[in-house]
């Protein structure tokens, strides 16, 4: 068996997703297909990586994974396959790879399979398709394509950690509403220690001064922020979403990209002299 | 082969559902996972129940369902499994069970399994795939923990049914703007046997006085009143949808609670001498 | 191995198509059941024939195609399963089937599958369905009914095609705003030969004066035309999109029917005549 999953923002509208699927059990019945999103925004790398990352470690080994945001090659962006622990992942080599894997995957090989009639508007379907299926009958990465040295380096970007203070920022905002930040649990543990702290997140006056389990630390209504499956700082509201009294992002007017500062207590007293 | 359905209200723009997935199928590589929905109303239980309550029956006895809403535990909340009719649930006990079943499951456990590394953020991943899968291999129920007597009653809202009148209200309003209310055929026949009826929905002021049996019925446009396939009378629009001229609920301004009101025709003469 | 698709217009927040996918696991153990979508727009009868033409022909040979989009029969409208080029379809003959084929398919028969127990409300899960299977497994179309000479005809707007215009519509607006035409490539070559040529659609005063091979042939934010996957003249904004400045569709405010129409170059003389 041979599980092949999808992450796209081709929505669900139209018929996209649906041809690709097509294409794959036309070519390898037994394929199983899983849909990990198409609703990525659009063209939009980083919201494509974060739900990949976050998905992809809870396959099973050898699954193929193929990226179908931002698929065109140019002479800048080949398109490829990667090999990263136990794992396949075939896409443009937009940055995305590397935003995935926060760093070089284990392998990476320039695919030479062309499309069948110079069709170069749909490579997910008529590139990708073929590279994944090929690797998930057991196929080598290596008869691919020509190994490259690495992929195109983006970088995620992570927090300025100092002594006393974290600087990150919100990464991601889910469906409810909760805000995903790129603050880790080791970051967070090396400068907080056993020390008091305030953490505020964009332009939010409502500090957050304790680190929960889960939502329902708190009551119903209320702020909690925890280290989240993903491993990162996140800030909720407990049962809050929108069409459910608002989620925390919707609250407090919070967005990807906004700023959000951990402050050991200790530093007010400064603050206070700025006043 | 083993059939694990999942209900939640986590949506598809991020990895949560794909997470489950990835989950069951490196537990399980021959699941077959089905969605109910993923579009819950966040946290609504009644929703979920009516949306599961309508589409377990036609599964094959066997078949798993994953409840992932409300899914956190807490001291009155358990994780359970529940076998009902041949089938198996496995959530939180929030109350979404006895909606579910309109009353007690044939056997109830509280689930003893915890999540590996005391993660609390996500128990439909970390602990009720755990679940599914042991009950989706053919495990037995009793090995998932122990006996409870009951679940948790959470009431479903029954119609008031007098000689003459029943008093029922909307639960739901579907992807086309249908209404459906908790009024029953048998509660509607046991009322109106021979004589003629008006129903008024909400506070509108354009009696339904015929039941038909389906949509086309009426010509398009108007609106018509059967008993749909689950069973409650429900009214529409022929052919009418948000985009395709309106639903009925976005026509009649009708919601979720909204009341219906049922009178035997015999009843107006008394209804003026009020006036 | 059968695989049963499913397009309709039945949304993903209700239990309609987890009970078709219930009903079909319960009748076909086996049944790989795939989505085409279920976002066609109400009752929309082209928009769900645009999408499935799309799709089905990447599916294997064998493939049984459900259309639930307008599925109650009334006296002019029969449930059918046609058979065309190997692949099998279900659904009411509300016109779809002439869009779908662009003409007849191979073989019709009018089913003569009665739901269990009258019930009307929901052909697709209670009559579709149980054809589908039949199909699946292998049964042949006579059984499933009365051969019929043919479906109802519902004619696709073709483009008006003259020695130097091609008078053509929009006939889909996708996911990224991308504006799909009824021009093939062949009428376009027809007319265009080696001609300067401009090309308008709706009421924009942007002229598109060539064709490229795909979105990048062109900046990021700029428009772009080419023949698509689907073969015809399509309309897009390099990287735009809904929620990533805008795609073409709304950028230049054009809609399904909106007229695109195309000229030779040498014509803007005459043009100015008239004025």
């Amino acid at each position: 068996m041979a599980i092949i999953t999808l992450t796209s923002d081709m929505g669900t509208s139209d018929h996209y997703v649906a041809a690709v699927k097509g294409a794959i059990l036309s070519q390898l019945k037994e394929a199983v297909i899983v849909d990990i999103s198409h609703q990525i925004a659009p063209f939009n790398n980083r919201h494509a990586a974060f739900v990949l990352r976050n998905a992809w470690p809870h396959f099973p080994e050898g699954t193929v994974h193929i990226i179908g945001v931002n698929p065109e090659a140019d002479g800048q962006t080949p398109h490829v396959a990667a090999g990263f622990k136990g794992h396949f992942f075939v896409g443009a080599d937009s940055g995305i790879f590397h935003l995935l894997f926060d760093g070089q995957p284990d392998t990476v090989v320039e695919l030479t399979l062309k499309p069948d009639d110079g069709r170069l508007t749909f490579p997910t379907k008529h590139v990708f398709v073929k590279a994944a299926c090929h690797l998930a009958r057991g196929g080598t990465i290596d008869l691919l394509g020509r190994k490259l040295a690495a992929v195109r380096e983006q970088i995620n970007v992570r927090p300025v950690v100092n002594n006393d203070t974290i600087r990150g920022e919100v990464i991601h905002v889910d469906h409810y509403g909760n805000v995903i930040t790129n603050i880790t649990k080791e970051a967070f543990t090396s400068v907080v220690k056993h020390h008091a702290f305030k953490i505020a997140f964009g332009a939010s006056r409502h500090d957050i001064t304790a680190i929960h389990k889960t939502y329902s630390d708190v009551p119903v209504g209320e702020r909690v922020a925890f280290f989240g499956d993903s491993g990162l700082l996140e800030m909720a509201v407990n049962k809050g979403a929108v069409g459910n009294g608002g989620g925390a992002a919707q609250l407090l007017g919070l967005r990807v990209t906004d700023p959000v500062l951990l402050e050991l207590a200790a530093v007010p007293a400064k603050t206070v002299a700025h006043a």
